[in-house]
């Protein structure tokens, strides 16, 4: 059953946060693929990885990478990394990111999808468990049952997007964010009804900030409140606290969320059919990982079935994700 | 927004039991599809549709439609109906059924596959909830999570695939058959507490028979005890009752189940990652339908990709199952 060294799937990783690190440990446990090389603007010499004998460089040496990495994991932000990394890599690398700013990622798929043509390479975007595995249920349940909707509530837990949104804010030296849904519009959504809530209608977004020494908290406040698609228009809580509250009460990894599908079938639409979805995390990072790792595997297959350009969850048969043979799926999961 | 009646996919129905009333509701409940005719033994003097105008005639004249119909919907049941009708009509039409013996599953898909691909047609097996959308998350599930492992939890529910398993034995004049979880398997499921528990450890399978009256009820129900697949390992109830008990105690279609999704990520597997996918059905064969006219849309558009031959869910992009545009699935649901 063993595959041999030389025959796996060669992933590189771009960006070695939380996503980058869960990244490595997710190839680690995989039989199939093996991580190549890590990209990180930190340099070599500011990072120590778990795995033995993998090179770290920068970001601008990965196109000499170009043809020995059958994958690149983009693992940088969505607020100011992926948007510029992911269409500089398309051309040059099979891909896969969890760009996650609902708000964008149609523009986000565009760009790729072009870069990544010019190359014939593959790209998967917005791989993850929001987008991602949520996306997937709330489209079977709008393709099954007409006139249904689904209500998708994130939290309660640490969001790493906002976090890291958060962050490149001029003054604030650390931050994170919690999501936390709604009580009584979660109760809404159970019961039915439903008048169109908002993402800014079922959460609450509290915010832990540590400021630069100088910054104007006022200011950094504001820009918080009307940054568009993260924060403006939410009901938002911002505490700004010590380096050292940050650090020992809001080191927080866990996140989970709900997908709340409502529908009916029948004469006069009679009988109701739901679905409820949910995922409790105890490490949100390392899940995204892990979810990118299996798009890896559908990236490198795709690629090799000649459908090149930009792909989302929407467009991946989920028997590409598995390393499994056709009559092992049918046998063990079907 | 309209679609041209000339236009829309045109499909068929074979056999006009609970399921196949369930289509014809699914499909008029959608704006890009249209019944052409129904097929079924009781033949059109002893059927009457809830569709004006749609014509019903009895399976053997279905090959006059090849060519008129874009996808047959087999209704049948997966007990004797579907091993034999799927791969008849498998070279004629592109078809979806939703064949659910668990165990059979790998030989219904090889039987099909050959069939659809002597007629270039595209077969779509296994498609409704369990199989179907259940299989899609534990295949999702052990892809993400190497190690993980799935527990599926059915009802507690009427099973239309168990109840028809109990109907064709000889004696019996009409059955039911309801799958009830085993509460300490739910539990031990959720806490993770696992000994690789099988279906027959997790439910209850209680059955409610009308006997003919001159029938061997000890036959009977040595026949349901010992059936391969579908009885013979569970812990089996049996009641016999009369035909007036049946009608009026027994007419529940509702259903439901769980998918159980429990793994871990990180050094030394540290962080619990768990997920759990539940439905809620008000009408079991009414949902089955659904999903599977959303897979006929699935099926016309994969045989005019050229996908031909026998696909499960697994293999088929959700995409494919919206009538909706790229950019507008990235808009509403990624």
């Amino acid at each position: 059953m063993g595959i041999k060294v030389a025959d796996k799937i060669r992933l590189g990783i771009v960006g070695y946060g939380n996503i980058g690190q869960g990244a490595e440990i997710a190839i680690n446990a995989t039989d199939d693929m093996r991580l190549e090389a890590v990209f990180s603007r930190r340099g070599k010499d500011r990072i120590s990885l778990m795995t033995e004998g993998v090179p770290v460089f920068s970001p601008d040496h990965a196109p000499k990478f170009k043809g020995s990495i059958d994958v690149m994991l983009m693992c940088g932000g969505s607020a100011t990394d992926l948007p510029v990394q992911t269409p500089r890599f398309a051309p040059l690398f099979n891909l896969v990111d969890s760009f996650d700013t609902h708000a964008n990622m149609h523009q986000h798929f565009c760009k790729t999808h072009q870069a990544a043509l010019t190359g014939g390479k593959t790209a998967i975007i917005g791989a993850g468990w929001d987008p991602g595995l949520f996306s997937l249920l709330r489209l079977f349940v709008d393709s099954v049952l007409p006139g249904s909707r689904s209500d998708t509530f994130w939290g309660p837990g640490l969001s790493q997007g906002h976090s890291d949104a958060l962050r490149r804010i001029p003054g604030v030296k650390a931050a994170v964010q919690y999501t936390i849904p709604i009580p009584a519009a979660l109760s809404a959504a159970r019961e039915g009804v439903f008048g169109g809530m908002s993402a800014q209608q079922k959460h609450l977004r509290q915010c832990y900030i540590v400021a630069e020494d100088r910054a104007d908290r006022d200011l950094i406040s504001q820009t918080v409140r009307t940054m568009p698609d993260y924060f403006a228009g939410y009901k938002t809580e911002i505490h700004f606290v010590s380096p050292k509250d940050l650090e020992q009460n809001h080191a927080g990894k866990a996140h989970g969320g709900k997908v709340i599908g409502l529908g009916s079938t029948g004469l006069e639409a009679g009988n109701r059919q739901s679905l409820e979805l949910a995922l409790d995390l105890e490490h949100n990072a390392q899940f995204t990982a892990s979810v990118m790792v299996a798009y890896a595997r559908a990236a490198h297959k795709m690629n090799s079935l000649g459908l090149m350009g930009a792909h989302t969850v929407f467009d991946v048969p989920l028997s590409h994700l598995s390393p499994q043979s056709r009559d092992a799926l049918h046998k063990k999961f079907l």
